[in-house]
């Protein structure tokens, strides 16, 4: 999508060198674009730890390449067991996410079939490749899929824009381009559908507030900022059509592990009778956990996420303030799971499907048996 | 209670000049401990709508000292129309807050009764005292009546600590003393009962992290910040026990306006069979309104207060941090309304009562006729 009307993805190979991977540095935006260059294994894995990339789409692209640069790197005596080793260095990075053991995975698969080290690299780095065209082109699909749902409720809005609240960063910067959450609401403001976004601005790490503002803004799609707590408020007062959130894990039951909070505004919509809708390109679903609430393992972060902010101070320079007193006890998870009961329908690349287990796997009828 | 071992209220009349108010200003909790004199209406109106003071009960104690300070300083000729002007002033500054209306109505009652100016500022200085004495009262028996519901919960914990969730602060910086949902908590912990405090940070004033955090640290009871995101994922793995919030206005038919994002975690309790208590002194009680969600207004304050966080850099100095691009558009509204199908009880100063029209006109038979 678009930075000051130039086109972007969020991970590319460098065109003068593919040695070099290139994202962009999401810990400093809105206030600094910074583009950085991954080179080692590592450099890919504290990307991804410590965020400079986030996102469920992003991260497995990211996972993708970084296998690709386990491969470059890796020695040609004991070129398995280096990989073996980077691979979960990988795998590791966050527990939740289910696009990153998928990327892996899959470019295990690739290595697996190489005869030397140097077919790896080039079938690696042509999977990542895929796995980022992929990422993108499946995000443009639920975009269409999306827009049809977007456009029912527009009817019955007599001109009035429909009002779509999202929490945390779904966007394309979550994705390698798109977005999952974002896509159909791109598209409707690209058909000229009149659309208005509550963005959440999803403490701790306030990526509503960072990323979804700033990318919606450069897109021209009229948003306004509220804090987590709002949504309940605005959906009492009918001041949401609907909600369309993203996803880090979805069970092939429904179940779906996305940001902290997310729970909370599916019981909201549920209450006020909002449909609650979750955006996800397949490489999401978890075709192995039958209960999300009680399977899928939960990040937790840092306390500091929580008792730091970081902003521009009035010399326009990032500054880190501490909200409670130094030594405050703070808990950091970083995901919750929204059972499938409260969710409409799931928006992937295929269609929109309802949340259940025998819907889902008529969808998908190929993947539970992977 | 106590600020470095030594006991303070929030509001007093300075001992050495009766002409001057006393209270905390509260902007700049935790870090720094400001005591500020008010001796005008003016200043008391900024303290209440700049939130140097804040909370229920302490907003009334302060509209009460408020009306005093009118007195005061009211001309002898002119006195009435001049003490209308000022209540008028002092109510518009929260449009939420009960105890405003109730403090300065109570304060009327007692100058329409008196003769002279001398008599309104005596009286009104009593009256004043009066409902602060009162307010503290309230909230230490609420204490009482909240402690038993603790006590009960305390019995299945087998020495486990009672994991109770707040929102907001309704500790006793938002009263007198004693707070209102803290005052149970801090029976509990005094009477040797195990507790521990999840402490939403409440975004985005941050009373949370900022106030009750300190309050509680200040009492020795122990707490963990979260973001307001994560009570629904603590709910949904028996990590709280029972929820207890307090109130700005509470219609006679139970539904409660409290500190944006409560609604939010009381879905998430009912979803989740856990106990939501609402503890209130009876100055919060809206005698006339029967639909909260329809009929409560709901302040809207600036969206800089979203937008801008304030803490300690690195340099040990307060400073003001942006957040989003500057001009992100941003909303900000301060309270929503829990209906009274997700409360299991309100805990006032007469006991605990189910949150239901005839329950709590039984319980306070002398006030709905007012």
């Amino acid at each position: 999508m678009k930075v000051n009307n130039q086109h972007y993805r969020t991970i590319w190979p460098d065109p003068d060198n593919k040695k070099i991977i290139k994202i962009i540095d999401q810990r400093y935006l809105p206030h600094r674009f910074i583009i950085e260059d991954l080179c080692t294994v590592d450099d890919f894995a504290a990307s991804i730890k410590e965020m400079h990339v986030r996102g469920a789409g992003l991260i497995g692209a990211t996972a993708g390449f970084a296998m690709y640069c386990a491969c470059l790197n890796a020695p040609e005596k004991n070129f398995t067991a280096s990989i073996t080793n980077d691979s979960q260095k990988i795998i590791q990075t966050r527990p939740t996410a289910k696009n990153l053991t998928w990327a892996v995975d899959r470019q295990i698969t690739v290595i697996n079939k190489c005869a030397t080290k140097e077919e790896c690299i080039e079938k690696t780095f042509k999977e990542a490749c895929d796995i980022a065209d992929e990422d993108a082109d499946f995000c443009r699909r639920i975009g269409e899929h999306g827009l049809q749902l977007i456009k029912e409720i527009s009817k019955k809005k007599s001109g009035e824009p429909v009002n779509i609240l999202t929490h945390c960063n779904a966007g394309w910067l979550a994705f390698v381009d798109y977005g999952s959450a974002t896509a159909p609401i791109y598209a409707a403001h690209k058909a000229g559908i009149k659309v208005h976004v509550w963005v959440d601005e999803t403490r701790p790490w306030l990526q509503g507030a960072r990323l979804t503002c700033w990318e919606l803004q450069e897109e021209n799609v009229p948003n306004t900022l509220i804090a987590d707590n709002t949504g309940g408020h605005l959906m009492q007062h009918g001041k949401v059509d609907m909600v369309i959130v993203g996803t880090d894990r979805t069970t092939f039951t429904g179940d779906v592990a996305n940001k902290i909070g997310t729970y909370l505004k599916a019981l909201s919509a549920k209450d006020n009778n909002i449909p609650f809708y979750v955006a996800l390109p397949s490489s999401t679903f978890d075709w192995q956990i039958e209960d999300g609430v009680k399977q899928i393992p939960i990040e937790e972060r840092s306390g500091n996420e929580v008792n730091y902010v970081t902003g521009l101070n009035d010399k326009n320079e990032l500054e880190t303030v501490l909200v409670p007193l130094k030594d405050t006890k703070s808990a950091n998870y970083s995901f919750d799971v929204t059972p499938a009961r409260l969710i409409t329908s799931l928006i992937t690349e295929r269609g929109v499907v309802a949340a259940k287990r025998e819907e889902i796997l008529k969808m998908y009828p190929d993947k539970k048996s992977e």
